[in-house]
């Protein structure tokens, strides 16, 4: 039986640059397939720089025609009022894909680090020459885009567990 | 001269609970519209809460057709895990009226206590009160309602001077 191709797309949420990368995922194969970064600009109130990523994400979106997004688990800050403006962001970037019908998986920094790299204290330099292994045709020049992509890797290499822990969970 | 009426819709933003209120302001009179409480479902995963808020908040908005919309600037909780949760409803709570055009101002709690109530410590019983006041129609049941209305009222009261301010700063 053939494995059909599952598209992909990683998130990498900010208000003032949000990653986004898109694979292709044949059973273990992946194939990388663009990436990017959106960065709404910086005047402008709070809410039209929010419309602004929406509007370019479900650009995005809709050019690459994923299959299911995931977004990357954000790091909570010290700082009450960054940890807002994320937030803030998050919100709209996991918003996006839903009202396009995606499922929208979150997987924690951790996991992500410890999927591409295999260690979780690994840094930004690692996952980029991991992403250049793993998608060696992947044209990243952000480490917001390069670390898209590793959500997308990651949720290439979970979404078979997560599936079948709902359909459990789902069956009682 | 005739002052035109304007249709102002206060949010105040949660995940759980985001109250709405919407008045219309002629010069300094102000009158209540309508006002309620968008709840969408506690189950379901954190895209598809968001989706439902966003999806219920435009609703309203297109039913109520508001003018211009003021969101209360979110007090910052000293847990970032909630903080992190209130920026992603907030998100999209400010982004949801700038989809449809509308003007998205932003006012801080106390400055929304300082106005309805008078003083900055006001507790939202105060606040209840001072609606019912202001607003004799109101038939808010949350006091989340409540609390967008005054939003609202608050705007009502500032939105000439922040548009004096902007005319200012676009003179130079």
């Amino acid at each position: 039986m053939a494995t059909l191709p599952i598209r992909i797309v990683g998130l990498d949420p900010g208000l003032r640059r949000t990653g986004w990368g898109v694979i292709e995922a044949v059973g273990t194969r992946l194939s990388f397939i663009a990436c990017g970064t959106v960065m709404p600009p910086e005047e402008g109130g709070l809410a039209e720089r929010l419309a602004c990523l929406h509007t370019e994400l479900a650009a995005v979106l809709r050019a690459h025609a994923p299959d299911e997004a995931a977004v990357e688990e954000t790091f909570v800050n010290v700082n009450p009022a960054s940890t807002l403006k994320l937030g803030q962001a998050r919100g709209v970037v996991m918003l996006t894909p839903a009202l396009l019908g995606l499922p929208v998986a979150e997987y924690a920094a951790l996991l992500v680090k410890k999927t591409v790299v295999g260690a979780g204290r690994a840094d930004k330099a690692q996952i980029r020459m991991m992403i250049k292994v793993l998608l060696p045709q992947a044209d990243f020049t952000t480490d917001d885009a390069a670390d898209a992509l590793a959500v997308a890797v990651t949720h290439a290499q979970h979404r078979g567990m997560a599936a079948l822990r709902a359909r459990m969970a789902a069956a009682g």
